[in-house]
């Protein structure tokens, strides 16, 4: 199974857990059976693998999410990364010339693409697996999935089948209706949009070098900032007279708020908290090492990282957006390909943070221009390797570097650093890498 | 005006903004007329002064308490320090015999004792200056303030008095009584107990030397651990014959609970916060620097400081106690006579803190003997001494102390610094201090 995974947006609607580097999917909230938490996209990749331990991954994601990716599962994964975002067709596009020109993909393949956050079962990607069949059967250019609706949700696109057979032509598409309109729809036998698209590779293929002038991958991924941006739907699915839908009845769920995220926790809490008897329905996520004491409250979600604290009403939950774009401060945390970094206090000429580094990684060796730095090994053991001057370090010692000095550090154990940054003009942008 | 305030406890009930060193009469919450923020002490100490520019304020607590005493009213106020907590009797005794034996005050002058958090206007202060005018005329030994009740509180004790007139002689106390009694103290024109007790110096020091074997003030002091506890009111109040209550019928709040706090703040919020339309009676006291979103909240109170963050329906936020109780943790932050520190990160084998030192003050002369420690000066000037030698320091200067080094520093201005601390027992306990 060739699958893609659409992994988008940063996902203010789950602040403070989401920040404009982390995006909802990499929030680590779901319990597993060994009594650890895990991630949306860590959730759906251990599935796919569950269900097809050959599957071929491929995430198509911009280059911020690159680091959070290999961190959450590894640098096994394929990651068809976007310059710059360019809505889904672009980025289906991409991905399919990826797996075409770099990963050597038969062109009479079917590829899956998919949403990189739907919160389902096993079943889930057995059907998936279905789909791709029938694909490969070639009787429609397009395979879609569509979910039995529930109730006449106003979230989702609709699609109405020809028949109620299990695979049936698609007869039109419905954008997100009013509640009204979506009962209606329900009962013309219409199913929901799964954001599910199955393909023989080279269909897609055609249907890029039909919109987009360029000769393979890297051409594409060179000229990608050129692009415009429009949906896959509206380019491809909505004009396709050969395209069928699945039914799935299984579990699907959309976790995008607060509200439908706190529905699928297995506990009603993650980290320190305490909650009295007089609570109802409530829910804490805590990424603070300080505990949360919730006393007499109901119906209310309270979410702390790094980044902020929200506490809210659930059904309240889901009008955060404008809120959190009032909200304008630096990034407080994130998870990289190396490691992650917190932020410990902010001055107005001085930045502290702490750094882990996993075993076996290291930093860019990079310089500031603006800023002297001082780092001090809190614990593991590793080198620095400053102006070409390597050394080795261990828990206690301190390494201070002036503006300019080209520096990184290598960790042998899992490594962990205050690093304090000392300047007028300290910021996320002034780095100058270098090759090592 | 020779005033004493009683302050005490750790005052759990408003956990997080109150820890086991900083007690609730020193949290900044008031709203001045500069816009800056004040706390209890603040607020009364500012009041007192309004009313009697000349006032000998002396505050009795213990020793935690030194030091945010004199970082939030300056050095020059008197404080009788309790060595230990002996509850009322023992603490009134000790500080009238500071204001004998240590300021020099005459046995016949009026001395008034009062709690340091009443929540109150200036005209109670003009009240105590006129309980302390009554006392001076000696119609009695001890004189009260009654406060006019405006409910039948079960959280008061009663004084009744034998007529109705603004000084009446007192006829019996009750202590805090159901519902149902204190209706019907107030309809025998019961008044409630200030804790305000006014006497003339000499007639405490009388009943002191009664009840205790002492020589002077130094004496009591050195033997206080092996006073029993005992309280003002059962010791000497309650078998008092000559005895007084002063009707007070101007604002009077006990300010023990969230719930009262917040009636008495001036705004919704303190700190970065932001609040949604649909939010009714919520107040935010956030002294974290990241922000708190409250959305679709009613009748809750939302409080986060570095030791925890509390979500409270305000009417179960005086239920807090045992919760706050399970939660053991070191203290995260401490307003000291020089400044004040936050801890940043706590890890198995180092500490990170950050620690603001006013101008012009140091910390002690002392060393550690299970941990190293590195400071990073990120902001002012000062001199360091370091195993006796001395040094000139900056922001971006680091100093490197080994477990046993002699190390302080002091600060010219305003000085900023990361302290790390390293090594397998980290503890406050482990400090010695010298004489430099």
């Amino acid at each position: 199974m060739n699958i893609i995974l659409l992994s988008g947006g940063s996902g203010k609607r789950l602040w403070p857990l989401s920040n404009d580097i982390r995006s909802k999917q990499f929030i680590k909230i779901f319990k597993t059976e060994d009594g650890n938490y895990e991630s949306m996209v860590q959730r759906v990749y251990r599935q796919i693998k569950k269900v097809d331990a050959d599957a071929t991954v491929t995430i198509a994601t911009s280059k911020t999410q690159v680091s959070a990716i290999y961190n959450q599962l590894g640098e096994s994964v394929g990651i068809s990364v976007e310059p710059c975002r360019r809505d889904t067709f672009p980025a289906i596009a991409l991905a399919t010339a990826y797996l075409a020109d770099v990963k050597g993909i038969d062109p009479e393949e079917p590829v899956i693409v998919c949403p990189v956050d739907p919160y389902v079962e096993n079943d889930y990607f057995e059907a998936l697996k279905a789909l791709g069949r029938q694909a490969a059967k070639g009787e429609a250019n397009l395979v879609l999935m569509g979910i039995e609706p529930t109730y006449p949700s106003e979230k989702y696109g609709y699609i109405i089948p020809e028949t109620p057979d299990q695979i049936a032509a698609v007869s039109t598409f419905k954008e997100k209706p009013n509640a009204a309109a979506a009962d209606e729809y329900i009962r013309q036998g219409a199913l929901w949009n799964g954001g599910v698209f199955v393909y023989k590779l080279n269909y897609v293929l055609g249907k890029a070098h039909e919109l987009i002038d360029f000769t393979d991958y890297q051409d594409l991924f060179a000229k990608y900032d050129t692009l415009a941006k429009i949906s896959f739907d509206y380019a491809v699915a909505e004009k396709e007279d050969r395209i069928q839908v699945m039914r799935f009845a299984g579990q699907w769920k959309d976790l995008g708020t607060w509200n439908t995220l706190t529905e699928a926790m297995g506990e009603s809490s993650v980290g320190d908290a305490i909650m009295n008897e007089t609570c109802e329905n409530v829910h804490i996520i805590n990424e603070l090492n300080v505990p949360v004491l919730a006393m007499g409250l109901r119906d209310v979600v309270i979410s702390a990282s790094p980044e902020g604290i929200l506490v809210s009403d659930k059904e309240q939950s889901s009008y955060i957006k404008p809120f959190v774009d009032q909200i304008h401060q630096q990034v407080m945390f994130a998870e990289k390909s190396w490691g992650s970094f917190r932020v410990l206090d902010v001055e107005e000429e001085s930045l502290t943070i702490k750094v882990t580094l996993n075993a076996g990684h290291s930093m860019n060796y990079h310089s500031h221009k603006n800023r002297d730095e001082v780092w001090v090994v809190i614990s593991g053991t590793g080198r620095t390797i400053v102006d070409g001057m390597e050394q080795e370090v261990k828990a206690g010692d301190v390494i201070t570097m002036q503006a300019g000095c080209r520096h990184t550090i290598l960790a042998e154990s899992e490594l962990k650093l205050v690093e304090v940054q000392l300047g007028k003009e300290i910021s996320v942008y002034d780095k100058q890498k270098y090759i090592r």
